[in-house]
């Protein structure tokens, strides 16, 4: 009935996706002192900030002082996002990992509407920045598809379309002569349920075979039934974010929930029988500590209920 | 692979649970606000006050005014709960719907602790409520099996346990006759993962030939998750509360979730292909009405979000 994975890696966002929906007020030792806690709990990889403009994302100014000030534990990785040539130079000084991303917007209007980019565009500077990646040594990454199932602007995207946009991102990566290290497929704003992830994991499995990974967002509730689908379906990478960190700055509610909070895919895994390696109590207070420095409750039901204890008499 | 249904009956029992806990001070005129707001969704069937102890549940000292406020569309089956002989005959009086509901806990210590009872007297109360049933020409009714999965005292509920305690249940209402309309099992406080429910319903199917339905709680945000599970095996009816009204006063936390929301679960159904009959548009903008007759958020990401619109252009 299903093929789930015996194992399951997720990237911890929070630091780097959360923080940026945050006020630029969060200060960075309440950064550090998140990412040291996060470290703590068995997550495998952790992105710690993005190298963005400092003017247009001033929540992420702080970004080499993050990667400076974070204490380093063995067994951890310490990732990071940017979006153009000038911010993965910034990633290498900071001594970040730093895997070829390569990525695209399946849809036209959002690439359009957020980063004044047209389709071709895009794959142009993917095209560059992969070539940059080469002269940086470096070999296969993973690709990002955002809006892989539907935007705010144009709707659900059908997956002949971000099929479309995936081959283009493809072909600029194995044109380098470095193939995707997996293809994520962002639900950027929470527009998918579980038949759509479905679709297009097959659909992109029968295309390629390279590993697809999952980067859900839970504002309409439906993140962890989708997760559910993509584990049945053998999807065995994902991103989320501790305590449901951040919101969704395109879901057209300040309030709107974004990823499906880490602790919660961890929880759904266990309860599948899936290994994380994530200790979830002690993720659940790290959880709290997010909140506590963001100064307002999160999104995360299981950080607010705490963990069911199975064997209370044991 | 599953053997989803293609119509789903979901009960909205929100105003009766969900309101339970709440203060006491909320009005009776709002409640029957709420009432007949949902009135106008399209959901089938909604709990409307249960008939309690008023010195116990001051909450729902008012259920006979809201039986007598309310205004009762046609199609839509206005329902009540009771846990004893005398909740019963009020809400006979109350003109509500009274199906023939047994009910009891899967959990001894939930049981001792909550309620002061045995598992002995527990079967002979609702034999006699069976009995009384049966007096006033009331034939098959639900059963409710509440703690199903586990509990916070007992910790995980085995199958075999709930089995057990449901071949009492069952014992009672066949031998007055009147088999179990259906088994609705209750996952009380949030203690359920997608394989536990499968596990459950799996197990009660090979033994009974009654429909399983599900009353989720969302404590733990596995909910939507476990009443996917649920769908997959065809279970076609599901109780829960707009807005995920109410909360768990079973969870060890004041903030904890209750009730999966209705809408979230309706958007589920919708995205699996299932009908409904319910407008999710209206149902959100009853999810905001009940958050502003709290005077709180409630926990509904789709309520906050809003629907994802698939054809903006259109």
């Amino acid at each position: 009935m299903s093929d789930l994975p015996s194992f399951v890696h997720i990237t911890e966002v929070g630091p780097r996706e959360g923080f940026q929906f945050e006020p630029p007020s969060i200060q960075t030792k309440d950064k550090i002192r998140l990412i040291d806690a996060l470290s703590e709990t068995g997550v495998p990889e952790i992105e710690c900030a993005s190298f963005a403009n400092r003017k247009v994302v001033p929540q992420m100014a702080d970004a080499l002082d993050i990667a400076a000030g974070i204490t380093r534990r063995s067994g951890v990785v310490y990732g990071s996002m940017w979006l153009n040539a000038k911010g993965f130079l910034q990633a290498l000084d900071s001594g970040l990992y730093t895997p070829a991303l390569t990525f695209g917007s399946a849809s036209d209007s959002f690439l359009a509407r957020n980063n004044n980019t047209t389709p071709d565009q895009q794959i142009d500077r993917q095209r560059k920045l992969r070539a940059l990646y080469s002269e940086h040594g470096l070999g296969s990454g993973p690709l990002y598809l955002f809006t892989a199932f539907g935007c705010n602007y144009e709707g659900v995207i059908p997956v002949e379309k971000a099929l479309h946009r995936l081959s283009e991102l493809v072909a600029v990566c194995e044109e380098a002569g470095a193939p995707p290290a997996n293809i994520t497929l962002c639900d950027t704003i929470g527009a998918a349920g579980p038949s759509d992830v479905r679709a297009l994991v097959s659909a992109v499995r029968d295309r390629w075979e390279y590993p697809v990974a999952l980067h859900l967002h839970d504002t309409r509730e439906l993140g962890i039934a989708n997760a559910m689908a993509g584990l049945e379906l053998g999807v065995a990478r994902f991103d989320a974010s501790v305590g449901g960190l951040g919101g969704c700055p395109f879901a057209g509610h300040k309030s709107a929930a974004g990823n499906v909070a880490t602790e919660e895919l961890a929880l759904l895994c266990d309860r599948l029988g899936i290994e994380t390696g994530i200790d979830i109590p002690a993720l659940t207070r790290a959880a709290k500590l997010a909140a506590d420095i963001v100064g307002h409750p999160l999104t995360s039901k299981l950080a607010l209920a705490g963990v069911f204890n199975r064997s209370p008499e044991a």
